[in-house]
């Protein structure tokens, strides 16, 4: 028998970003996975602030998942602060010193080391809170009305 | 055999506020439900469209659901415009002229007449769409990781 009612079966870096999400819950930070702040880029999980902050963090399940980023620096310019997550297993040696550290599992996380701030310029803050609004009001109502067919985001 | 995979039956209200997000997205508004603006109010349907505009629509499924609000005129400060939503059979003479007209049913909707725009100042519209993004964002959480116990929003 399908068991179609139970959810799918998450990928290593999935898991971390659940990990992830929990735990910033716990500081008052909601999230989004998988948003796009400019096209070509795909963040793994964004983070709003209780005062408007926005956090990326990238989730690297893998030694060779981390090398082959490219694209990590464009990340950069649409968060004030920017973090890697990684089980306790990853090499941290191989991240950047100047970059946050999240250790985490698919049940919690911990972050080792902030991310330094780097503010948003306001006008850009603005258009990032709106984004995150869009992507989670969107996916949420996909999820509350499977009727509904939806794309973008 | 209990069908606890099928989405909960949806009350009168909830049907039309289903119908009405669902039109809302073909004007390219995200939508989320039961928003809390302020202690002691909750709208029905709260919109965000693509300028970042508010819109407030209130789902009125009978006569007396619309004569016993005593509320809905402090709804007006936290939107743009302010919209009555109700179903085809709804004696529409009751409501006032100068709110907007949505008639809906749970598939659809149609904007009769749109709401007059009383733009919200700068200050509290990032207020709300701050409220918007996290009380999207809570609610997708707790879609995509059954597992967290969110409270708030």
């Amino acid at each position: 028998m399908p068991e179609d009612h139970l959810p799918p079966e998450l990928k290593p870096g999935q898991l971390l970003a659940r990990g992830v999400c929990r735990h910033l819950l716990g500081h008052d930070f909601v999230t989004v996975e998988e948003l796009i702040p400019s096209p070509g880029l795909r963040v793994d999980v964004m983070a709003l602030g209780p005062k408007g902050e926005i956090w990326i963090v990238e989730c690297k399940s893998s030694r060779v998942d981390f090398t082959s980023d490219r694209k990590w620096h464009n990340y950069l310019e649409w968060c004030d602060r920017f973090f890697w997550a990684v089980d306790e297993h990853f090499p941290t040696e191989l991240l950047p010193d100047e970059s946050g550290l999240i250790v985490a599992d698919g049940y919690d996380a911990e972050i080792v080391r902030m991310g330094p701030e780097d503010k948003l310029p306001a006008a850009r803050r603005k258009v990032m809170v709106q984004k995150f609004a869009r992507h989670a009001a969107l996916r949420w109502q996909s999820a509350r009305d499977p009727g509904l067919a939806v794309s973008g985001g």
